[in-house]
């Protein structure tokens, strides 16, 4: 059966591997300094409509965050995120391994709400030299449990930041499922027109690697984050040597001669599709009586069962176990079920036909 | 015309990419633990004839190097190594990122011998906990002048190493073309037998990226190496979601089953062609007068040039310059040549032939 | 009027001051390697009844902490605290510098208790390496608030410390306050038997600087962690020069000569005169009828005021504000008053005079 | 015997002493917020001429090396300094334990020179990003073998500093004895006009601890630097909760109403005739037939002797090894022998005439 397990379980989507096949033999600089490198950063550029982003391309998500937050803060200031981010739970330590330290605030299901900002801002500001200082916002879209952040929410933690004069970096690992998420009122515009940094996941949108690291020269802070990026980079050992690979697959992910019959970007047109087998599994899902644990319409679906039913279940498609206290007392468990650019409908329909049986 | 700047221009050499296309659309667990790196890492223990070998997949040169130099150093110990090793000239700093201080040795041409080991190894303990503790040697074969160590000056720094306890650490980000340049006389078994820990290095052996890291559990701190190399990993961000790329590209190099006419494994046949070509390059360089810099086997190549010459050479062909002190006192340069798997010897032969017209 | 500011307001106890200048045209060796270094260490391995307990002077709080830490921690491990630890709230980062992350409980208050060590235990040992690995508790005594740990707590504690193979440090930057606070019931002695590290802070306690660490080499990581501390210590810039100094101080703040009349050594017998001047106190603002914040019988109180008289009150005694969120829904503060050796019940009587007046 | 092993093996000098007596009992903020740091600030900046400079006051040598060195780079540069200097000899890896890799050069004896500061700054930059990027000098005056570094010699490292970009930070620990040495002719006003940062050592200066640390606001990157001390200092460990001590000690060293017959402030009164005893002490040695090492005329001497009689004036006087190779292939040792200001000319006498019989 299918795997539902996570977006990273498959190799690459069509074009991207066709790219990768078509320039094998080519031979470039390396470190990135190539052309394709060069072609797809300027792809991005026109996809976020800001021909003055700086892009640059970083093998993967942890090391994109390590080095963007690094790049961004000072030995002795940290970032403000939700308690539960990607940094936090998932990443052994990588931001302090930078020497950095986060400062987490208490929001629930790991949504960053400016009220929460502002009061660890607060608190640690209050301490002076006694205390970290805060230097930027950090938070993720989608979030690990699935939110995608709207256009207002997004503005609201800009506003915030903005009075507090603090950097937003957003990780987007899964941008591209969050951009095209049914309901999502964020653009990829508005988004680069404001944030001073963010990401365009690859790994988990159809590459085999890769993380574009899109950056705003528009402030003093964002042209030293971007002075500093390529040595913290190789310091931190995220320079690729062949990096024109992740030049090639950006350019097929971005390629305007490739937008689907919706107009869509294949970067896009995969997360659209992967998200529409998810809310069609979600849908089957509740149709089938189960209930969801937070309602999104990324990429990713949580789902409370009974632990003997949820063990054959997660055995049956790979989905995985995640983190939750049953309000109900109940002895339940959440499945987390994700698709990606593999998945098709008929993935989807023979999981919920199967779990009849389960 | 073929460029002769480095060994990590081409994308991955036939069989590593048919190995990726064949298993694109696998669904397999992340991170590595998946069954292609499990049994890439069966092949590579039977190459060594060590079956007790831990192995581990990590994405990049820079990057392997401060994980096992992390994993056989405290906070407050560090490696002895030669002058011009990698981690001292072209790393930003990668080891002192992870807080350790690097000790180097007066060797000339980076190749470490054991005197210069002792002296500074005394040196150190002599400041007790002033100072930095030696815990590890690192050499790099073939070495950044392109040394290859004889199986007689291995065993006398593995010797050295154990009068002090120190752990061998060997990177081989070359190694393919160490262990195949013609008069090499180290095995991969014996280097095995004898080494704490070594890496295959697949980036500029015809894959796409990713270096082989092989570990010895046979002492204590190899043991304890081996325990930290997943935290370590994952903590640098160097822990590859698609992790299975790896040892899909290193399961295709040390497949039997593709083994040449002379019982070569794809891994080492296209380093001893890359290794012809650049013999072939270098006796024709210097049949045609010009003076090598140093006299290596291994694939790259490294010559004197007039100041003038030598700059139309590296705008044709990519050779890069390589820092050197002329001895004769004259404004000439060394060009660095590197062959690779993708190099045929038509292309030395091009350039021998276009050399004289430049 | 007296200060109630802090602990650290005021130069060293006079048999301290005696001892330094008595001593102060000697030539003894530096960083530590003295005759008064290993006399003051004996004397505290007396008090302790610990013969082979280490002991190693540190000149002050952050900073031990940031060397025992990192001293039982590997660069992927962390300590298990309670939330608002000082670690987390005062120290800017010190443990995130040396590259360690913090697994902070939900206690409330502070206190570290075993479900939550069990909670936060089994969250992060369930990532695998994706987590960072919790290494030790750490515990401060008297806590941020005042606490001060039963020994059925501290019991507690070690017992599931000692089933989740972590090491247990104990911070007593006021260890001297809590073990002779009324109602104490956990000696020096238990303490020193079943902690595998604490400190005997000097500088809250009557000397000019400098913490005593004591750590059992009782167990492997123990030894190892011992070890570790020198060069440590070294390289982190906190091995002082004219190391005796601290070793004077101790060996006079534990002389069994000075011993007072109850018997207790110098060290104790400030703190408990300190914690009697907190308890009249705080008798004497209850009296009055404030409500204290918490209720403690260490040197340190916690009182809500309304906000206006709040600020007089700080203003005249030096008080300081501290972060706290008024249940009632008022607009009061919360003042912390603290005792040092150099208090007397004769401030503590002027004080809660002049409070009518204000 | 007097010892003659180092400057910090005494207490306080008498002015210091009866200071931290006087002031003993005062309750004043913690943590260097105190009148008394205020006051010994500006003593200082008086006696620099310089009233815009920036004075903190941290408690060792090695560690404010390391705070300065933090404050003036950035993650991915490095001082260029000495190969010999004591952050690379004496430190435990400090500099690296901050993530900060050290640029050496070949100058022999520890010698700072604009030559070897230009090769080793050429030779990074051609780096780019794949190189440590040199942001400052280190030297110590007088450095680690006591070398007084004459006017002309400051300004042409500050020349070649300002060409390149560079900051200049001088290490003076030792600053009183290299300022008042015979012959010198640097003086702290111009020291203070040029140098972006420096310390007036007081821990090898009558001290019981503490350095002086005085950063010029005349610049950006002094700016920056300034704002960033506070921070990495509590992070670090060494902001010093009673740090009115360390203004206290100043304020008694730098007291123009302590000015000795010469007019010279005690903090230099004692290093003067500290020196005075060093050469008494030279001169007396190649008076008697002994060869010097070096020639300095600050307050560490370094003389050649037979192994078997340096043994015994090591022994007798405290006299400490310094690692050197003998030129004439003897088995001779160098000894340092350091005066302090408890070193009085008797002590010397005493000395060598002990010599005759040893």
């Amino acid at each position: 059966m299918h795997q539902f397990r996570n977006d990273y379980s498959e190799g690459a989507a069509p074009e991207v591997l066709d790219a990768l096949l078509r320039t094998n033999g080519e031979q470039t600089p390396g470190y990135g300094a190539d052309e394709h490198c060069a072609h797809a950063a300027e792809l991005i550029r026109e996809a976020c409509g800001r021909p003055d982003a700086y892009v640059r391309f970083i093998p993967g998500g942890t090391a994109v965050n390590a080095m963007c937050i690094s790049a961004f803060t000072d030995d002795f200031e940290g970032p403000i995120l939700a308690a539960d981010a990607h940094p936090t739970a998932h990443e052994t330590g990588a931001i302090e391994a930078c020497g950095r330290r986060i400062l987490a605030t208490n929001d629930p299901f790991g949504v960053l709400t400016p009220s929460e900002v502002e009061r660890v801002y607060r608190e640690h500001v209050a301490g002076g030299c006694h205390a970290t200082r805060p230097a930027m916002l950090y938070l993720s879209n989608t979030s690990e449990l699935g939110h995608v952040y709207t256009r207002a929410e997004f503005d609201a933690l800009c506003d915030i930041a903005a009075d507090l004069n603090l950097a937003v970096y957003m990780d987007g690992a899964r941008m591209a499922s969050a951009l095209t998420a049914p309901g999502n009122d964020l653009t990829l515009e508005h988004l680069a027109s404001r944030a001073d940094a963010f990401t365009l996941g690859g790994t988990k949108a159809g590459m085999l690697f890769g993380e574009a690291l899109v950056m705003s020269p528009r402030s003093d802070r964002g042209q030293r984050a971007i002075e500093r990026i390529p040595y913290l980079t190789k310091r931190a050992g995220h320079m690729t040597a062949k990096g024109r690979l992740m030049g090639v697959q950006y350019e097929a992910a971005f390629d305007p001669d490739l937008r689907n019959e919706e107009g869509l970007l294949p970067y896009f047109a995969h997360a659209r599709r992967a998200n529409a087998c998810a809310v069609q599994l979600a849908a089957g899902l509740e149709a089938a009586g189960f209930e969801p644990y937070v309602r999104t319409n990324g990429n990713q679906q949580f789902f409370w069962f009974d632990a003997a039913l949820g063990g054959r279940v997660a055995q049956a498609c790979g989905a995985e176990l995640t983190p939750a206290v049953d309000p109900t007392g109940h002895d339940r468990i959440v499945l987390r079920f994700v698709t990606s650019w593999a998945t098709q409908p008929e993935h989807v329909e023979e999981l919920l036909t199967a779990l009849a049986d389960l």
